[in-house]
């Protein structure tokens, strides 16, 4: 089998076999196949596309490229939940927590962000000492001692799916379906979750610019999750604007933390509680939704879930001095809020606009391997739908810089657009999507 | 300008401006842009195409890689000619001396061959001592002093071309017209060329495997040459059946150097006619095809082009010796001659097949780098429509090993076919296409 041959028969349009994916991967992983040959490939599949059968290959080829965990002796169901990316989205830091405090253990892998969409593991890493680097055996460790893991991808697991996500990142084939479902469920495949929640995100500050691609990819990671046997519920929700207040690591971080103090923007919160009940629910601690919402609601109430999570910081190496009282984590220099220009109600907050505007105050990364400064964002006061007073802030910058500051005012105002007539408040979801 | 933008653009259908297409072949020739975004790109080139004007700008950016040659100083106007590629195809080896024999510089910059496409520095490199390494000054001091220079390309000429040619064979990207289209014009634009004559193969031994292909790509390649003033003529010629007898590099040499003198077979010796002609008519040597072929059948006769071809092999440090004996030229171990299994009129010699037979004796190459054996080859007796006797010799084996003698023995039978009626020879020329 020549690797030349595979490259040709995708760019012909043709089906690839299982033995043809897998004899790529395998070569890929090891080095035998060279990035060119791989950026090639990857370009015929993005434009002659995959069937479901290559994409389930494909997938399984990624998941066995390195260790599979076998969670069996340490939970009999491990729950785990994936957003496809977003700007504000700190929802892992509460769900995890949350869901893990009602009993079901949580082992996630979790990555970084790129361009206007945050990562959790950078969040984390806003907190001194924690730790994203574990290993397969502290990671099974912990998981069976606290039922809670929030950790970046190592290198034993899927290490296909990392060297191929590098590689896509540089050659303009990230936002391809089959791509995409197969990342992310192989790495749910080879980090033992038994049940997935999917949030798969809509809109201007996500990959998937509109409702119909949102579809498609739920579809598809649904139908690969009962192919491979794993329950998988994808919930498609909006990204048009920044989910709850805060962008940036140590402010998101923040708003976590009051969240689990049952404080916390009310959208952000909503959308914890939905996600939560939906893992408690495939994972058999709930019946029903009313069940599942009542469990989330009383866990967060009574402090489990705060618990929970101060229990993963110390358990992960994090200093619980800087959580316990959040106005320690890093903060910016400079913070400036910024009046709204005119009275009127919002129509709309431009979510990869505020992404980039965080990007470009040192917050996010424009490429791979870029530092970040933990402690710049922004706060945004307002939704779309909201009526908004002229001069009140509008928005609070965090910034390190003076220059930096004037050009994400600018951007972020430009960002928030306004009518002088009532306009629609934005949904939290779009469409549930399950078998 | 970034090249994941232009990869994205491409990638989604767009047309590419000027320079965007310049700052990625810039890049790429300078090694700031790597393979792999250059490997994708090239996907997207191949399975989105390109307009004329893209690839115009593709060729013109390509030939301004490295040197342009100026001639002018030297000779008012230079004729090449340049074959996509064939079995058998030893033409430049007698047209070249013979343009040149004519009062026409001929100077002519040729390729290696690559799976069952012969090339003429591989033929030339049969002679001990020649030199297909010629720098930029002995080029252009020779083609002052005795009118022809038959060489490899140099590392100063069209570097982009060499670097994405070795990229595209490597990944599935070879056969898209426009990148044919801007390989193969680049190269005649750096060299100087002021007229062409493109030998475009088409059959089972051609890239081309039909005329329709070969006709979309002469008529790309004479609209380009239009596009950069020069003279452009494309022949579309039949490579389903080898030219002439001799494939494998030394026997095709001996043919030559028989042709040269008169000799050779009937189909060799007309196609180099043809193309000859053209080239006189397309520097003004002749004013018509009659002139044209009465000026080279009497320059072919009177030794002018054999003395010519002497000279060029002197010129480059070859011993005349070996083409003044060519029994002296390498010559393998082992030579059978094979008898047809059956009597009847052949209906077919695959000439893809019978390449593939030369690459398996040793005398070609599977992959770029590989060494080959000058020695080594084959001798086919019969064209199509010819009428075979069982037991006459069919074909003549030249190889080093009885294994791999063996293997092309059953590979050659196989792509002779038989019919017990009379059959249509193949025409020479199908079309021939000019502005």
């Amino acid at each position: 089998m020549h690797a030349i041959d595979i490259i040709a028969k995708k760019r012909d349009g043709a089906e690839l076999s299982q033995e043809e994916i897998e004899f790529f991967i395998q070569g890929y992983t090891r080095g035998e196949i060279p990035d060119y040959q791989t950026a090639a490939w990857l370009m015929a599949l993005y434009l002659r596309g995959m069937t479901d059968r290559e994409t389930l290959d494909l997938t399984l080829a990624m998941a066995h490229s390195g260790d599979v965990l076998d969670l069996k002796d340490i939970a009999p169901f491990v729950a785990d939940k994936h957003s496809t990316g977003g700007v504000g989205d700190k929802v892992s830091l509460v769900v995890a927590p949350l869901v893990a405090a009602c009993g079901m253990p949580v082992g996630k892998v979790t990555g970084r962000g790129l361009g206007f969409t945050g990562g959790t593991v950078d969040k984390l890493e806003s907190i001194p000492g924690y730790r994203t680097d574990l290993s397969e055996a502290e990671f099974k460790a912990q998981l069976q001692e606290i039922g809670i893991v929030l950790t970046g991808q190592s290198a034993e697991l899927a290490p296909a799916d990392r060297k191929l996500y590098a590689l896509r990142d540089a050659t303009a084939t990230v936002d391809s379906i089959p791509l995409i479902v197969s990342s992310i469920m192989s790495k749910k495949i080879a980090t033992g979750a038994d049940a997935v929640v999917l949030d798969v995100k809509a809109g201007k500050g996500a990959f998937m610019k509109t409702l119909e691609n949102a579809e498609v990819l739920a579809e598809a990671m649904v139908r690969l999750g009962s192919q491979v046997g794993r329950s998988v519920v994808a919930l498609i929700s909006d990204m048009n604007q920044p989910l709850g207040w805060a962008v940036g690591n140590a402010l998101e971080v923040r708003e976590a933390i009051n969240t689990l103090h049952e404080g916390g923007p009310a959208d952000f919160r909503e959308h914890c509680l939905v996600v939560a009940a939906e893992m408690l629910m495939l994972s058999g601690k709930a019946a029903d939704t009313s069940d599942a919402l009542t469990l989330a609601l009383e866990t967060l109430a009574s402090g489990a879930a705060w618990q929970k999570f101060r229990a993963l910081v110390e358990a992960q190496g994090g200093d619980v001095g800087y959580i316990e009282e959040p106005e320690r984590l890093p903060l910016a220099r400079l913070i400036e809020p910024v009046p709204a220009p005119r009275s009127g109600y919002l129509t709309g907050v431009d979510a990869a606009e505020i992404g980039m505007g965080v990007v470009e105050l040192g917050g996010g990364r424009e490429k791979k391997g870029d530092p970040i400064d933990h402690s710049v964002g922004m706060i945004v006061h307002y939704k779309v739908g909201d009526l908004v007073q002229k001069d009140t802030p509008l928005f609070t910058i965090h910034a390190d810089d003076e220059g930096k500051l004037a050009a994400a005012r600018e951007r972020v105002l430009a960002a928030h657009t306004f009518s002088d007539t009532p306009t629609q408040r934005l949904p939290l979801f779009y469409r549930r999507v399950a078998e």
